[in-house]
Order: C-alpha cells, then sequence, then structure tokens
C-alpha cells in the first residue's frame, strides 16, 4: 500500500502526450498494489490506471506481463487492456522509471468472498488458462522450487523466531518436495498471485482479474491450489468445505482437472502454501520495519501448509 | 500519504444505501491526505471522494467544516460539495469513524507552481474570504498563538536537535509576537491551509480548493500570509518575489488590504512560518519512525520565519 514515486503534473502531461487518450483531468496515487506505484488517473476518454514499476520488477518481463495482458483481453478475459502509445509501444519511460498505461476496471475486490464469488473465480481461473494457451511468449516462475529455496536460504536461520520449530519443519517440507513434487502435469500460462484483492466484482458477478505481475508458466493445478489457499480459508484459518467445493466446481465446469492433478492437487496446495509463507516470512524478516512496503504476516500459510499435509485425497477440499 | 482504515464492500455497500448517488462501481485508497483516510468512489452518477475522520480530528468540528463547504459551494467557490443523506444529514457513520461524501472535483496540484497559479491562488483565496463573510458558524483557530505555545512546550527541550540554536531563536519569536501580534485587523472564514496540494488547477484555470479541515476564524491577512509561505518560495527556501507579486496582486484584485494589514503582513507571516515549522517539528520528535504518517522536515520552515523577520515593508513581498 504505497506510492513509491510522485509525477508532476508537467511530466504527466508531457507523458501522456505519447497518447490517444484525451486530456488529462485528475490523477490520485492509489494504496494499491504492494510492488508498484499506480495512480488512478481521470482523461476526457475515461479513466485508466497508471503504473511505475518500482526496482522489485524486471524491466525485461515487462513485455511479456503487458503482452499477456493484452492478449487475455483479447480473447474476452476481463482484465485491463495496455494501452498502445502513439509508437506503438506499450511501454514508456516516467520519472525515471518503466511506465505503462492500462484500461480501468471498475469493480471491488471482496474483503469477505462467498461460495458464489469462489465459483466464479473458479471459472475466471479455468479461462484464463485455457485464454493463454496460444499467447507467445513465455516466462519461467522466478518462484518456483528453487525460488522458495533461495528465500528459505535467507530467512531459515531466523525462522523460528517467527514459529518454534519452523526450521525443522520447512526443511521436511523442501526434502519431501525433493522426492515427490509432480512432473509432467498440464502446464501453461499461469496467474500465480489470485487473491481476492486481485479479482473485482460488481454483485456477484466477476468484473475483472489484475495484477498480472506474477504471471508465469507452471502447472495449471498450481495456480487453482494457490485459488484454494486464498479464497477458500476463513479468518481463523479453517478451510471452508462449501468455498472449496465451489471454486473447484467452477474451474472444472469450464477445464476439467487430468487425473493426475487431481491426485497432485494437496502436495501442489502444499507447495503453494509453502511459497506464499516463505516470501512473507523473508520479507517480515529483513524489511526494516517503517519501510513504505506493508508486511504481512507469515503464520496464517504456516497453518495452511499444515492443513494441507493432512489431505489424503483432493476430494476432501470439495473436489467430485 | 496513507489510508488509516480499509473499508469492505458490504459495510460500503451498506453506508451508500443512505444516499442517492446511484450504484457503486468501484472505489481505491488515495494516497492524499495526511489526516484521515480518503476514498475515490466511482458511482453510476459520478466521482466523489468518502472520507473517513480519524483520531486526529474532532468530530465536534465535522458540521463547521461540511457546512462550510456546502456554504462555499453554494456560493459558486470551487470546492466539494458534501452530498446529503436520504435522512438530510452530511456526516454518517462507517467501520467505526465518523464519515463523509463530498463531490469529487477533476483537476491537479501543481508540484511546481509559477506565478500565474500564484495569481489564481490569490483570487480564489478573497474569493473566500468574502464567500465566509456570511457564514452562520464560527470556530476558534486551535493552532492559534496558545496553541503554537502548547506545541512548542513539548518539543521546546529538544529542539536544538533540528537545529542548533533554535531553542533561543524560537523562545524570542514568542516573546516578540507577545507584544507585536496585530490586533483588529479584518478578520473572518480562513481556510489556514492553502498549500499547493489542496488547489486543483485544468492547465491555468483554478478547479478546485480542497481539505477544508483546518478552516476557522481568524485574520484575513494571516490567510495570505500562509499562502505566501506555501507558494511564493522555491525548493532552495528563497522568496521568489514574481510569485509573491502575482499572489499579493491576485488577492487584491478581488480584496484589497487594509493599511493595518499591508503593515502586519511581515509578522502574520512570520507567525503563519513558525506555526507550520511547529507542527512539523512537534511531529518529527513525537512521531515514531515507521508511523503511517508521513513526517515533513521543519527546516524550510526555519528558514522562511528568519526571511521574513528581514523584512522591513510588505511592499518587499512584491505588494503594491
Amino acid at each position: 500500500m504505497a506510492v513509491y514515486t510522485d509525477v508532476s503534473e508537467s511530466e504527466l502531461g508531457a507523458f501522456l502526450e505519447s497518447y490517444a487518450i484525451g486530456q488529462l483531468l485528475s490523477y490520485k496515487g492509489i494504496a494499491e498494489g504492494t510492488e508498484n506505484s499506480n495512480f488512478l488517473l481521470h482523461t476526457s476518454s475515461g479513466a485508466y490506471i497508471l503504473t511505475l514499476y518500482e526496482r522489485r520488477v524486471d524491466k525485461n518481463d515487462l513485455p511479456f506481463f503487458l503482452g499477456l495482458m493484452e492478449h487475455l483481453a483479447k480473447k474476452d478475459i476481463s482484465c485491463p487492456l495496455p494501452v498502445r502509445r502513439n509508437d506503438g509501444e506499450v511501454i514508456g519511460t516516467l520519472a525515471g522509471r518503466s511506465a505503462a498505461i492500462i484500461t480501468f476496471l471498475e469493480g471491488m475486490w471482496m474483503r469477505r468472498p462467498t461460495a458464489i464469488h469462489c465459483r466464479e473465480v473458479g471459472k475466471a481461473l479455468a479461462g484464463l488458462h485455457l485464454a493463454g494457451a496460444d499467447f507467445q511468449l513465455s516466462r519461467a516462475n522466478a518462484l518456483d522450487r528453487a525460488g522458495w529455496r533461495k528465500l528459505w536460504d535467507g530467512s531459515r536461520a531466523r525462522a523460528d523466531e517467527v514459529e518454534c520449530g519452523l526450521l525443522t519443519e520447512v526443511d521436511a517440507e523442501f526434502a519431501d518436495f525433493e522426492r515427490n513434487w509432480p512432473k509432467d502435469l498440464p502446464a501453461g500460462i499461469i496467474h500465480a498471485d489470485l487473491f481476492p484483492d486481485n479479482v473485482f466484482f460488481l454483485g456477484e458477478k466477476l468484473s475483472g482479474l489484475i495484477d498480472f505481475y506474477f504471471a508465469c508458466n507452471d502447472f495449471y493445478a498450481y495456480d487453482l491450489a494457490t485459488c484454494l489457499n486464498a479464497w477458500c480459508f476463513e479468518k481463523d484459518n479453517s478451510f471452508n468445505l462449501t468455498k472449496g467445493r465451489a471454486l473447484l466446481a467452477g474451474y472444472q465446469q469450464v477445464r476439467p482437472l487430468t487425473d493426475a492433478e487431481r491426485q497432485a492437487l494437496p502436495m501442489l496446495a502444499r507447495g503453494s502454501a509453502l511459497r506464499f509463507m516463505l516470501t512473507r516470512l523473508y520479507d517480515w524478516l529483513t524489511i526494516p520495519d517503517g519501510a513504505l512496503i506493508q508486511k504481512r504476516d507469515p503464520v496464517e500459510f504456516i497453518r495452511r501448509m499444515r492443513f494441507h499435509r493432512q489431505i489424503g485425497s483432493a476430494s476432501e477440499y470439495g473436489l467430485v
């Protein structure tokens, strides 16, 4: 929640001369997104989001992220459409940073999603997987098991400060994944971060998917497992079976899971919980208090990881 | 720059049932305002600002602030119009806080204002003074000399940490103000915080005055002196005479200053510089690093205070 870089009206005005989106009427830094600076623009032609890409984003990945949004939007996935500049490009430079303008999507993210929302998210995620199949670019998942290992190496020694016994527990998870992580599941473009704050609704209708800045190529079922973690647990870390059933049914309505994917789901969900636990743990231990980046408690993902370890079959998530 | 309080879609939806502003389409926490939580709302009838009043604002002052905006807007001052609820009130409760909705004003605040902007601000400030004359409510200036004294008592002992010699210097200012602060100048409703981030422009045309949460009754010329401090100094703390001349001419075009006001201007400008120095100094010394409130360096207002002490006559500001 931050605007890391302010932009002056004259800088922005000059930047917008490269676009055909009308006259600038207002811009407000918005308190969303943890990685980049985002501004909500009003122009005479409508509302847009201006993003300045900060240091955590690799500039070389921007053509993938923005190209993917454009690809998906053209396939009628409800996601922002990057606005092309007059020179045909989608990436410019503003205030010394790479910058892009995307269309603004109306809608609200659900602080307390219901099973109905979960079903819609399942459908949208499967739709995204299908629509991404013929996207020409690819990007390795920077937060694959090798990426997790790097985060763990940077926080392992102090892990027990967060929860006693965590060091031994996570070491054992890594050892298990080493032996049993699934291979050869159906794979392609995944969103990789489809948490509630990245999905907009108008009433019960899903109106938009946003924030494709973790998108990459990986197992489709891993993306679904992340949604189980992101959408189907309550504030007290209990799993809501009704939501799980709705999410999985919504997904399968559009893209049925293979037998291998069904079998792999508990392991993938454990891995996904570990991935979010590790980024939070690393930030928790390394970012100084008072930095603009909001730190989130890793503990809730420790609980999810343990929950998934008890799961014998994906039917316990509500998969039918 | 912060959103202190998040609001869920369902809470906000219920809150909006008390208003006739159409269907909620989106809301974004915006990184503006240092005292309250602000959201930019899009509804089917347009754009609005939702403000949740946080602890620094006294709830008892809200009828004054919101009533003033309504009074001024009805007199064609470009300022937000508070939206009345279906029950006729302008103040409701949301997320445990007093809350109000005001119309959204398009326009940008000038990070680098020119003399043309300064002239427009002068005109608008005088217009505000005239339009406020028949407003029925009044509010004492909480940051009058007694208020400054409280801030000083809370930071005096550590003042020399910020700048060596500051303790002696400010004590002497207080003593001088005790003897020489003007009395009986023309007074009425003042904005009291008309810095560039509270004034919107579309091109060179002033499109809005915002943030009336320091408004109060005090000398008109003190408000003008604050604008000298806020608009007419450069980043290197040098006074820009061209801007001073434009601001003062703009003001006098709408409301000519009396002789007493002209004579008092250097003293008022010193006092205003001290007032902003003191709030910054107090925050600087008392707010912990890492709090969401952004702390601003008091030093630039020490420089302005010293500048005004050298001024013999208001003509040195460009007053004709």
